[in-house]
């Protein structure tokens, strides 16, 4: 395979978004006196609240925004909901940013490293610059740019967001190589004629996960994780 | 000073462009039998038709284009006018991405790597993503992402080639520091409230340079050169 460049989904494809979150909101909660919240049943309904609000943009109904504010509005209505109260605004804006505090899967960081080093990776997610900038930094993730829907101004899994990605790096779909821990991503990938790899993360939604357990048919590449992904790259 | 980031013009500032083009294309000349062209002048000729390809864009004539597309027109202007034949489709594109493989000054690399300890670094230059992307890759720039004229849909001078590049990151202008070894780039950037470093490059323009040599009053820091620029930053 000719591939130049990896594409990475980020949420639950490079990081584990599920414990990270609850984890620390949990001990957020803890300092300031919140109590009786179940945090790992808040970051669900969090992420729950993720893709509808997307669909907005991705419609037309609403102007590329992007997905700190998203984040940050569904993040109100939880507040609501769970009738949290006394939160200044300096707390909010701290469990919005929790999003950009996520912790990486074991394997992450190596393989990504021994990637770097045959091909340019990137994260194209729907996550914004500020929160792919923030997250890499303390990570340690050693990304060559940052693509995705900000720079792409489309939310996965629209064409634009694969293909405008390709086309910054100034490279054919053929050349660059989706990767994501779920098969509806991979899916919109092909269609644009991008090469795919499936990385399962069954512990992304928890104990006694049913989906995105196996690739889909004709998906180029399943990897039992980032280094050996990088291994069946040749580097 | 609060700086968070620290933003960067590229070609001159961080790549001798002037000797990094003219020997690049002097040994593809020789390999390709073709004499009688002085490479310096060719290269410098191929510079000053810059900031006219940009200012069509600035200017509002002209969609926006990026700087890989500007410099291929360019360069076909300065093929017909040094009567180069013979050359083929990919002799051409090969030439047209000498600038992605620019080098570095010598204080460079390791500068960068010092100051990423602390701070967000990222160019803001006016070459496109692919462009800085390659030129990174080869040159071993550790970027935490690349930002310019290409992410903002703006070429500086223009203030939201600036402003886009601030709002991206998720900070406020006054947090961002632009370093640059050209006054008119920190100008702009500081007339945006962004944080100024100046970083001589008397040998960008070759031999008996006059402008740029100092900053203009104003500045907030005028380092030696990127290694200084990282120990008066704190890193």
């Amino acid at each position: 395979m000719d591939v130049r460049a990896c594409l990475f989904d980020v949420f639950g494809t490079v990081v584990d978004w599920r414990t990270s979150v609850s984890r620390d909101l949990a001990a957020f909660a803890k300092g300031k006196g919140i109590g009786g919240v179940d945090w790992l049943e808040f970051a669900v309904e969090w992420r729950n609240l993720y893709q509808p609000s997307m669909e907005e943009v991705r419609s037309g109904r609403r102007a590329f925004t992007i997905l700190d504010v998203l984040h940050r509005e569904s993040l109100a209505k939880l507040i609501e909901r769970y009738r949290l109260k006394g939160l200044l605004e300096a707390d909010i804006e701290h469990m919005n940013r929790v999003w950009h505090r996520l912790d990486p899967w074991p394997d992450v960081v190596e393989g990504l490293r021994r990637l770097k080093t045959r091909f340019i990776i990137a994260p194209c997610s729907n996550g914004n610059i500020a929160l792919m900038v923030n997250l890499a930094k303390r990570a340690g993730l050693p990304w060559d740019c940052i693509l995705g829907a900000e720079t792409a101004r489309a939310y996965k899994p629209m064409p634009d967001a694969y293909l405008r990605s390709c086309a910054q790096l100034g490279l054919a779909p053929g050349s660059v190589m989706m990767v994501a821990a779920h098969n509806n991503d991979l899916r919109a990938a092909k269609a644009q004629g991008l090469k795919t790899a499936f990385v399962a993360r069954p512990a992304e939604h928890g104990p006694g996960q049913t989906t995105d357990l196996k690739p889909d048919p004709g998906i180029d590449l399943a990897p039992r994780d980032f280094v050996e992904l990088a291994a069946k790259l040749g580097c």
